[in-house]
């Protein structure tokens, strides 16, 4: 009865997340498999991560989180297993989980080398559907994690991903684009209040400013920019009927914009 | 063992589809989720309407069906709940379900207050994860539908979207096209049948002249445009091993062009 | 507690793949549902071929695969009902288990006659749902695939897909772009080591020349063309942190390129 979710930059062309989910089914017919997204832009190991910290914690204790975004596949990199806040992830040690290990002091992490747990045959392609899947299958049976491989306390990190203080200026910066054109950053409700006090806030984002916080999508005139705080509570620049990646001329595969909050 | 369908707008790049189901089976580890689409046009309530008006009675009875397309999220207008033809529909009050509501005499409707069955933070910006999925979630273990909120009576309306008698010419227009390319129209293979008695069609849509309605998409020539009823018995048109939507020049993001039927 | 998986080529725009799972849950609510892929390209019967034929040993045996590419719907192709190797397949008869019935002598074929399994109303546009979703739900309840139609031995076949020996020259040919862009080809691991015996293999497609082969997507330096085995030990031509497709000027809807092995 417990719950496996997937995250992967497989995309939905190919038969890869499918065969995942049947082997998956094939040691425990009784889990149930949600998708979070397949829809990761290939190798973006980042954009992954901040997006299964975004969601696990909405789902029930014990979930099995498995998330292969793995441009080393087949290469030396290590298959991890970590537990952190009673959820599990599975995924090679690429950065994928960094954001959940490092808010956790007391995180688990454990160095899949018990291949018992794999599938006999071991591609140097397809780990999701070799590695990943068979282990999540058996975690949901109630295997021990630590049975299935080697404990270890030095995971691979991503850059610091926190907005910096300069001066009288939050620098903070896009991370995302949502697929309704909504430009995401990395500012935390919170953060910017402690930086503004008492004081209103003056956003720039590429050539653009925009005065102050706004409730929701519809609020302002149609076809203009406006911020707001997002599901995750983290500063977002949005058009009310429209899409703020374009307004802001942001295109596919370019670096995302700068997000600078003034006080005023 | 319940069943919930999810209808949004959401994409499959961001993980909000995941999130909702996440909420769901933390509320009702048992129930079956079931996508019917999450790629209707951003904001595309009327097509939402019709994808969900077409689908929901293939599914068993006492199906919850939660449908999010919600250019309004966060503003005054009200979370519903609809109990109609053994169904059960929970989404946004902005016409999204107008079609169902319109076509039976007994329908219930609930307007949502009862916070209890809410997440406990609702955001201004997701309520498909904070009050929409929770709802149904709790629908799925039997709560009743009037402890959630009041009865009313007075939901939101669309435009009427059936054809026009116009002299002696039915005047429809396209609805959607779908992923073929077929260009569906709002013309219902009775309502012609009325119309045209024991005469011979002629339809003309843009530019172009179809003479009369075959049963199939494999009838006529490769390449040509071709008539028929498709699986919703809506008039449609279509291309033998091609695209309608090309041949007949209408772009993504452009009005849907008029069909109209002569008899000849 | 079976599982049944869907192939099509419906796409995820239109609620045509939830209307089936509706079909399937009405008959059995208990069955799992696990999706293969949506996005065969329109009418691509043989790419589906292979989709299905590379997936489905990792599901549990007395899985039920349907498959529904059917450019012929409506037409007299028979719908058609298969039992391989302990899993079974439901679709038209168009060539889309081809591969899976050619390689098995003990095969099992069903023409499904018998009204009693299908829906009630049949369409001439969507059997998909009025036939071989009703069908996927009954087997799955455990009726005798005999009691629904007359078994028959002569099923439409696909063109020979194997590579041909020319002289010294081992000539395949690309069948399938991947999500990633990588080009794979017909030609199996076993098949390129009996034709190379102990010598080294050089592989020509369009103007390009690989020497050897080598074992994971990271080797080589990044952004050169690579040759290696993929998930189901096909030859596959990739990129280090790249696309193959953009580098080999490989247009969408263009014909796949010839892949050539010499031995060197």
């Amino acid at each position: 009865m417990g719950i496996i979710t997937l995250l992967t930059d497989f995309g939905l062309e190919d038969p890869y997340v499918g065969i995942m989910k049947g082997v998956i089914m094939g040691l425990n017919r009784a889990v149930s498999i949600v998708d979070l997204t397949h829809r990761i832009a290939p190798g973006d190991i980042s954009g992954a991560a901040f997006a299964l910290k975004e969601s696990f914690s909405f789902f029930p204790p014990a979930t099995i989180h498995v998330a292969v975004v793995d441009p080393g596949v087949g290469t030396d990199r290590r298959p991890l297993l970590v537990k952190s806040r009673n959820h599990f992830f599975v995924g090679p040690d690429n950065g994928l989980f960094w954001p959940i290990i490092q808010s956790d002091p007391q995180v688990l992490m454990v160095h899949l080398t018990n291949q018992n747990y794999f599938l006999p045959h071991i591609s140097r392609t397809f780990h999701g559907r070799d590695i990943f899947a068979p282990v999540a299958g058996h975690l949901s049976l109630g295997i021990d994690p630590l049975t299935m491989g080697e404990r270890f306390m030095n995971p691979v990190s991503l850059p610091d991903a926190t907005p910096t203080l300069e001066g009288d200026t939050l620098l903070g910066r896009a991370v995302r684009i949502d697929h309704f054109g909504n430009v995401i950053s990395n500012i935390h409700r919170e953060e910017l209040a402690r930086f503004l006090g008492n004081r209103q806030v003056l956003i720039r984002v590429g050539k653009e400013t925009i005065n102050g916080v706004v409730n929701t999508y519809a609020d302002g005139p149609k076809g203009k920019l406006l911020a707001l705080f997002g599901s995750t509570d983290h500063l977002e620049i949005a058009v009310n009927s429209g899409r703020a990646d374009r307004l802001l001329n942001i295109d596919e595969g370019k670096a995302l914009p700068a997000v600078v909050c003034h006080a005023s």
